[in-house]
């Protein structure tokens, strides 16, 4: 049912964005994954296979002979080709049928999440092409990817929200067994454990999904939790992590305080720090509406980090979050060269971002991640927001 | 140790094909893999990422800030940049240190285990090196990827016969479960469990490895095993199969003859068939050697099916195995449209392939494959090549 709703949604672009004929090539698509395949068919192909929606409703697959039953089973494509030796037929009588003015591609600069279609692919294309009407039509359905992917339905919130409910459970399970003298590598394999038992795969890399970060010397960023390094009192232990749970992910973090003896509450300076990480997830929260751009959500919260004295965080205040732990659509982050087009984005009902930042501390790391969806009036949370330090 | 074994054959075939520069240029690629950070590197990595590779033995990485330790921590490069806002700036630094006349990138028509650059990428980088020295040089490191690919060093070697072994394990394992009765479902539930058991992913997608067929009236080709279809006295029973371990995978179909009442052996038109079928194996097995072009040793198994008055398969005799499943390479395949040049390369040794194909009998799909590595005069077998249908 998922796929069926997201090939009416990428119809109703075509139509939104006077956009033709809408044509997802590709192959090995368990090896080589695209955003196509991946939105409106969720089954995977082998040989050089077309997938065809036409603004006027037509749905055309063209694919190798052994997956067209599976491509059948799907229930997408009302029209399916399965072919023996050579695509190049079948596709031209297609793209006739459709007789478009452009044909819309799965390729964009900025947007990984709308960029599956290889060189390689793109080369053998315009060769198929050549010497054709169609040669010259070809363009970037970089738009309608972008959309059709952020533009959650409800099923697809429904799921987010449920892998996060997951994600806090383990949360949950984790906080009574951080004591002392525990490795952030014996804390990163209670997680394992327990995604393990519910069979559920990371949101991103097992090896640091989670990331643990315990204390002021620990590395931050995607690395792998440390075997030498351990939760000592007087640590700040951070952790980031996310599940994917019925093709969806989360992908939050959370923070506790390890007290020293005597210690009843963190020290000054750690206090003041989350307190103002956690007035600027605020702010971006409260800035976060369907028509905001997604540089302006994110210097509300940069601000409100500036202002009080801390380092800029080098990162975005938030990235889209579903099928792909970094979902793309919009970025909620600065004009920063690398992140080209995605900050310069309008933000739309039903996109999932996740609220993340953080600043440091003599105690270590303060990095706090919340995930919430966009609604007609402003935002959503889907987490159940960390407002206090938990104290160890 | 693996992907720096890998690393050092890479700088080797810049040397053999006279390529001064070889650039992987990637982000995300948790999401959207590309062959050449499988092949030299190993983990993931966020944000638009280059991997330089000069034929003065030069190895450049830049990547993300957030990317730099994991990097760091495979011990493949030597030089690791990490960015923040821009990579521009060290990728041209690094290009001109190479001061290269060709960039090779990770792009090809034909085969699609050396086709991991996407358009959006391409056209990324294209806007990177505008109107600097570097701007023209840019060309298809497909070759190299391919062969980088396909000889496989004495380690990869050793991990894909342990995935035959395993499977072949889980075969025997199997064996005496097949009676009347089950369906085609409840043997690939089997099957699953052998692998759930051993904590090892299909080689290929979960619902269709292995495909199961029973009897005359399954469907064949990358079709989920149906609930429908019970095992019979007088069926064929069929799978095909693939475990994926230490990353390195198999892919082997085995047979099985279910007797009727009273019935000592299959009926002579199945006898015959799978005659035929063992005597094309055997034939294309002695037809691979280093410097046999792919087609013809296609041709040459072909040939013994055609030659005993049964159609031809579909689909090539072997394709390259190793990281995946379909490993690119040079194809023993026909010179179909939709193969392009793939069947038009020659075998290298160390090259490792399936043997495969199969013909239908009144008593259900006759398919045979074994795994063979090529050897400096010929090819050795990795499997244990069935030459006797088991019976049941």
């Amino acid at each position: 049912m998922l796929f069926i709703e997201k090939a009416e949604q990428a119809h109703s672009l075509l139509h939104e964005l006077d956009l033709d004929c809408w044509l997802t090539f590709v192959r090995e698509t368990g090896d080589r994954p695209d955003p196509g395949v991946e939105l409106v068919l969720g089954t995977s192909i082998t040989w050089n296979s077309a997938f065809l929606f036409g603004k006027d409703g037509t749905r055309i697959a063209i694919v190798g002979r052994y997956d067209s039953e599976n491509v059948r089973a799907t229930g997408v494509f009302p029209d399916i080709i399965g072919y023996d030796e050579d695509l190049r037929e079948s596709l031209l009588v297609a793209l006739d049928r459709i007789a478009p003015s452009q044909i819309g591609l799965n390729y964009s600069l900025h947007n990984h999440t709308a960029d599956g279609l290889t060189y390689g692919m793109f080369l053998l294309l315009q060769e198929l092409l050549d010497g054709t009407p169609h040669a010259g039509k070809l363009c970037s359905a970089g738009t309608l990817l972008a959309k059709l992917r952020a533009r959650k339905t409800a099923t697809e919130q429904q799921r987010i929200k449920a892998a996060v409910a997951t994600t806090e459970t383990i949360i949950a399970n984790l906080t009574p067994q951080i004591k002392p003298g525990l490795s952030e590598a014996a804390i990163a394999q209670i997680v394992h454990q327990e995604f393990e038992q519910r069979g559920l795969a990371s949101s991103w890399d097992w090896d640091y999904c989670p990331t643990v970060n315990s204390g002021p010397d620990s590395p931050a960023g995607h690395v792998q939790p440390q075997d030498d390094i351990l939760v000592e009192p007087g640590h700040l232990v951070h952790i980031d992590l996310g599940v994917r749970q019925e093709e969806y992910c989360s992908d939050i973090q959370r923070m506790w305080y390890v007290r020293r003896p005597a210690e009843s509450a963190p020290p000054l300076d750690v206090q003041r720090a989350w307190d103002t990480v956690i007035r600027a997830i605020e702010a971006g929260a409260a800035a976060l509406r369907p028509g905001a751009i997604g540089w302006e959500v994110d210097a509300v919260a940069r601000q409100v980090i500036v202002d009080a004295g801390y380092p800029e965080y080098k990162h975005a205040l938030g990235h889209g979050l579903g099928r792909t732990c970094h979902d793309g659509g919009p970025l909620l982050g600065p004009r920063w060269p690398r992140y080209g087009d995605a900050p310069l984005q309008s933000v739309e009902v039903g996109n999932v971002y996740t609220l993340e930042l953080g600043v440091a501390t003599s105690a270590g790391y303060i990095g706090l991640e919340e995930d919430v969806v966009v609604t007609a009036d402003g935002c959503e949370f889907l987490s159940t927001f960390q407002r206090d330090l938990m104290l160890i």
